[in-house]
C-alpha cells in the first residue's frame, strides 16, 4: 500500500507554478502507538499556505523538500489509539498525501451527519469557523448594518455574507468575475456584488453603500482594504483576516493611513481562527442546521486526485478558482 | 475697549511660520441677546489646529482671513443670558482673541476650584479628557500591562502615561529631547522614556518592552506608529488619536501593513474626544483629586500675550515646545 505525497520542490517566487511541486510515491507508514494510519478523502487548499511557503505564516514554514501542508478529511484505516477506531472520520493537518500516519492527539473526530464530507473543510470547517467567529465575536453585527466582504464567493467570504444576511444585514460583496458576483447574489442572497475588474471599486462602494460601510471583513488587504477604509461609516468595525493581495510577494506593502480609522472612530481587529476553537460546537450545530434548511449555499472548486492539487492551488493563488478549493483524493 | 485678534493671513505650507498670522485690533463687539462679552484669560494651542488650517479636521476649516480657532478660558464681562453672570469663568471655542462675544449656548461653565485656570485647558480640559477617555474606555487596561505612549511629555501623552501608572501599568514614553524624557520619568513617574532622536526607536522599544506592547496610545502616526505596530503583544490594543507626523503635509502617507494587526490579534481604535463629553464630570472629579493629591504632574509651555501665540504655535508644530502650549492673554 503506497502513500502518494506532494512535496514543495522549490520555494515559489511570486505566484506559485505547478513546477514548484513534485509528486512522489512511497510505501505507506506503519502507525506506532497512539498513531493512526488514514486514507485521505478530501484535502483543503487555502490561501494561507502561500504564506507558509514564504515562511511568514504563524502556523509555520513549508520549506523546499517538505510535504505540502494543509487540513484533510480522512478515514481511519488502522488505529493503535483508543481515541479512534477503524472507519472513523477525522480531520487532521496531515498535508498533501493519500495515506498519512497521524498522531491521534492531533486528530479531530468529525461527525459526518453535519453535512457532506467536503464541507467539513469549507463552510463547516476552518473557513466557516473563521467567518462565524468574525461575525459573531468581532463584528458587533446589528440588523440593518451594511456589511462588505471581499473574496465574496470564497468559503470565508460567502459565509461572512450569508451569516450577515441571516442577522438582518445588507450585504455587499467584492469579487473578480461576473460569474462569481452573480452567484453571491442569486445563490448566497447578497444584496449586491461589485466586480472590481469591470468597475472602479471606489465608485462601486459609493453606489452600493451610500451611508458608508458599517462592517468590512477583509480577506485581501492591499488596495481593496484601502478603498473600503476610505468609506467607513461612523463607528465601523473592520475585521482583518486575509492578505491575498500580498501572499505572493516578499514585501510588506504599507497599509491605509491611520486617519481613516480616527475619522470613522472605527475598531479594526485582527482575526486568527485558531483563537476561536471553543466556538466550534456552537458553530457546527448552527451552520449544519442552516445548511440543511437551505439557508446557506456553498460553492466548491473540486479536482480529482493529488496530482491535480498543484494546478488547483496555482489557480487559487491567481484568483481563478471559483468556490472552496478542495481535492478529492482517490489514490 | 478693544478686541485683539490673531487671523490666519495665509494657509501655511508645511510647518507654519509666524508670517502666516496677523494681529489686528478692533473695538470689542456688543453682546446681543443670549450672548456674552468675555475677557480671555488663557488660550489653548493644540496640534489639531494645523489640520484645520489644511481644511482636513473634523471640527472645520480655518481659511485665510479667518480668526484662528481654539478653546479658551474666559471671564464673563457682560451677559445678556440668564445662563451666565458677570464674573463667571467659562470655556468656549472662542479662538485667538482677547475680548470675544460668545453665544451662551456654546459656552461651558468652569469650576475654578478644580485646579489652576490654565489646567482647565490641559490635563483638566480637552487633552486630559482625551487621555482619560482613551485609557478608561478604549484601552481595556489591566494592571501589569506595558503601555507605550508617544508625544509623552505633552498634555495628552503625559496624562495617558500617568493614568496608566495609576492603574498599575508599566509605562514607556516616546519623546524627542533628553529633558522631556527626564521629566516623564522623574516627574510623571513613567518607568522608561525613549528619546527617539538619540536612540533607534525600534531598538528602544525592544529593550523597554521585552514582552511586547500591550497598549499603544498614538499621538503621532508615521514611522512611530509603524515601529510600535511591529512590536505589539498578543491581544494588544492600539488607540489612534493624533497624527502629528502628517499635520504639516498635504499628503496622506500610507500606514502600517495590516499583517501586524492580524499577527497580534490587536484591536485598533480611533479616538475623537468629542464623542466622550458624557465622561467629563467623572473625569473632572477624578483628575482634580489626583492633581490635589500630587498623584499627577503637568508641564506647561506658557507665553504672555496674543502677539506671542503664533510663535508658540509654530514651535509646537516643530515639536520644540515642552508641555501644554497655552497663552496667558493679557490684552
Amino acid at each position: 500500500m503506497n502513500n502518494t505525497r506532494v512535496l514543495l520542490k522549490r520555494r515559489s517566487e511570486g505566484v506559485p507554478r505547478v513546477e514548484d511541486f513534485e509528486l512522489v510515491s512511497t510505501p505507506a507508514g506503519v502507525p506506532a502507538t497512539g498513531e493512526l494510519l488514514c486514507e485521505t478523502l478530501y484535502l483543503s487548499l487555502d490561501p494561507y499556505l502561500r504564506g507558509r511557503i514564504s515562511g511568514r505564516h504563524i502556523s509555520g514554514a513549508i520549506n523546499a523538500g517538505d510535504l505540502m501542508g494543509g487540513e484533510a478529511v480522512s478515514r481511519v484505516i488502522e488505529s493503535t489509539s483508543d481515541q479512534f477506531k477503524q472507519g472513523d472520520i477525522i480531520a487532521a493537518h496531515s498535508g498533501w498525501q493519500s495515506r498519512p500516519v497521524v498522531e491521534a492527539d492531533t486528530a479531530r473526530p468529525l461527525n459526518p451527519e453535519l453535512g457532506p464530507l467536503s464541507t467539513l473543510l469549507g463552510i463547516l470547517g476552518m473557513p466557516g469557523l473563521t467567518a462565524y467567529a468574525g461575525m459573531t465575536r468581532l463584528a458587533e453585527l446589528q440588523a440593518g448594518n451594511t456589511v462588505v466582504v471581499s473574496a465574496a464567493s470564497g468559503p470565508v467570504g460567502s459565509m461572512v455574507g450569508q451569516i450577515a444576511r441571516l442577522h438582518g444585514c445588507r450585504v455587499v460583496g467584492i469579487a473578480g468575475t461576473a460569474e462569481k458576483c452573480r452567484w453571491t447574489i442569486e445563490q448566497a442572497g447578497f444584496d449586491h456584488c461589485i466586480n472590481y475588474k469591470t468597475e472602479t471599486l471606489r465608485d462601486g462602494l459609493s453606489r452600493a453603500c451610500p451611508d458608508g460601510i458599517d462592517v468590512y471583513f477583509d480577506n485581501v488587504g492591499g488596495d481593496t482594504l484601502q478603498a473600503c477604509m476610505e468609506q467607513l461609516a461612523l463607528g465601523a468595525r473592520v475585521i482583518l483576516c486575509g492578505l491575498i493581495a500580498q501572499y505572493n510577494t516578499d514585501e510588506m506593502p504599507p497599509g491605509p493611513n491611520p486617519a481613516f480609522i480616527i475619522k470613522a472612530r472605527a475598531a479594526v481587529r485582527g482575526l486568527v481562527v485558531y483563537d476561536h476553537e471553543d466556538l466550534r460546537p456552537e458553530f457546527e450545530q448552527r451552520v449544519s442546521r442552516w445548511l440543511k434548511h437551505g439557508d446557506i449555499k456553498y460553492k466548491e472548486d473540486c479536482v480529482d486526485g493529488l496530482a491535480a492539487a498543484p494546478g488547483l492551488f496555482c489557480r487559487l493563488m491567481r484568483g481563478e478558482n471559483f468556490g472552496k478549493a478542495v481535492v478529492k483524493v482517490t489514490e
